[in-house]
């Protein structure tokens, strides 16, 4: 019976890693830089070798270990196949297979996202929870499905691609993806920050975000907890958004707990509170006690889940 | 190793029941009254009587038999507990226990559009597809989520719960779950005679609809076929809603194939068409070659599923 496991986390700047206990303590955590020159084939070997390094450093076995968890920043098929990670320059390929030949230890990789849910659902605020969605507020909008404890990868790996989601027929700014009216442009960090510029421009309500030179998302949600009623109105549209959202996911999956995380649900109590609001009024009566909860591990999420990932395969 | 399993689907009128070779070869099926009296605390004994004699019948012995699969309309939780099913009388009881009991063999119990679902995943219109979701565009609009050959009964037995999607903000009307703007208001063969007798009285335009004394979701489709201009756009609008809502589910569960059933699947290859071009127009581009197919297996896909549901038990 193996006693740790490794989690990987890689993003477009750097790669985190953690070991772990199988019972999800971290007792070690550390990052090195993601080295994305040609096409991104040094990643895997830096990787393999930064794990070999402090399993050695640590005095710890390969036969103690019961394998590597891999997040990337892209679509994986349920096999391990990549399908695409424009952020490390690397095309379609099977990481899994790719990385256990240089590890010599058993991989499983996902999506960043859908490892970030993994992991609050392990030892975040999903503990305790075998079927939820997470949400990530970030620049965009991610999600991880978990149902009975597995992550849902999705056919072509894009389960829990959330943030794609058409929400709104009148949009006219066409989103990352190339559609035009998708969750993300809504609920985003950079979304919230996309409508308050849009109506501080078209209007002369006072607010003190008219103050500043640059708005963020947390300055509207901040506005809004002092009182400010433009932003209040920011907040509470944004509320409407992603609750709708969460609502029509519950008629697909309906699972126990929506579990909100990314920069913008820095915002706290005040996110579940509007969030849960507009999710009441448009879901279907038998998912209206679905829970709501905030994201607690921050950027560890994706090396907690990926570390669990391993476990479950 | 048994040879047989029965698949029972139990409706407001009738059961329908079926004895299955493990292969998916239908042996035989009947039917028998649903007994609705003093709560429908008849049904589950009729059923199990039924089956027995079947197999007596048949010179069957009952260890030959994997058991027996039952469709319920209603939320059926993943323990088999009914959740209430209005149109039986059942309130809240473990459904599965109760019917082992009195038959004798193992019982796996789900809601009826998942058992559907399962059953053209075996033996319909997604053979040979495990991951799939169903949509039925009956009265009401039903949705089945198989996942990796499993029907996702979700944590309220809501999962696959689709025609109550909310998709239109503007809606006035109440849909018969209380909101306003599900799905099912607008691509249900309900929804498409509204949308027509709105079209109707509101405006002047020619149609062959206006000879009728009653329009039906048939005749719409029939007409649009013909070259009939305003059956030609309620079938248009109808693919539209239909199409941007297999959408967003795309984002969620990111399926291979979506199979449309019901009776306004009766339409053919232009509701396929229509519904086709518009989930292109709204689906996040990794999900643009999910298959769409018509279901094949008619009022059978219950029992065929039922069956199906206690092979994977």
């Amino acid at each position: 019976m193996a006693e740790y496991v490794v989690g990987v986390d890689i993003g477009g700047t750097t790669v985190k890693l953690g070991l772990f206990t199988v019972s999800g303590e971290l007792l070690d955590k550390w990052e090195i830089t993601t080295r994305k020159d040609e096409g991104g084939k040094y990643i895997l070997g830096d990787v393999a070798e930064s794990v070999l390094d402090k399993l050695t450093d640590k005095n710890i076995d390969k036969k103690d270990v019961a394998g590597v968890g891999m997040g990337v920043p892209g679509p994986v098929k349920e096999d391990g196949t990549v399908l695409k990670c424009a952020n490390l320059g690397w095309g379609v390929f099977n990481v899994e297979d790719e990385l256990e030949k240089l590890v010599g230890l058993p991989v499983k990789a996902g999506n960043d996202a859908n490892m970030a849910a993994l992991g609050e659902m392990w030892q975040g605020g999903g503990k305790g929870y075998s079927n939820q969605v997470m949400v990530t507020l970030g620049t965009g909008v991610g999600g991880g499905i978990i149902l009975n404890g597995k992550m849902l990868s999705g056919v072509n790996g894009a389960g829990g691609e959330i943030g794609h989601m058409q929400i709104n027929d009148d949009e006219t700014e066409v989103c990352g993806c190339g559609k035009t009216g998708c969750l993300e442009q809504y609920t985003s960090a950079t979304g919230i920050v996309r409508a308050a510029n849009k109506v501080l421009d078209s209007s002369d309500k006072p607010s003190k975000l008219r103050s500043l030179q640059y708005v963020s998302a947390k300055e509207i949600f901040d506005a809004a907890k002092e009182g400010d009623e433009l932003a209040s109105d920011l907040v509470e549209e944004h509320g409407r958004c992603l609750g709708k959202a969460l609502a029509q996911i519950a008629c697909v999956v309906d699972p126990e707990i929506f579990v909100i995380g990314g920069g913008v649900s820095r915002a706290g109590q005040v996110l579940i509170d509007t969030t849960s609001k507009y999710f009441q009024k448009y879901a279907f009566h038998a998912c209206r006690g679905t829970k709501f909860a905030l994201a607690t591990l921050g950027n560890d999420a994706g090396i907690y889940g990926a570390a669990n990932a391993i476990l479950g395969k």
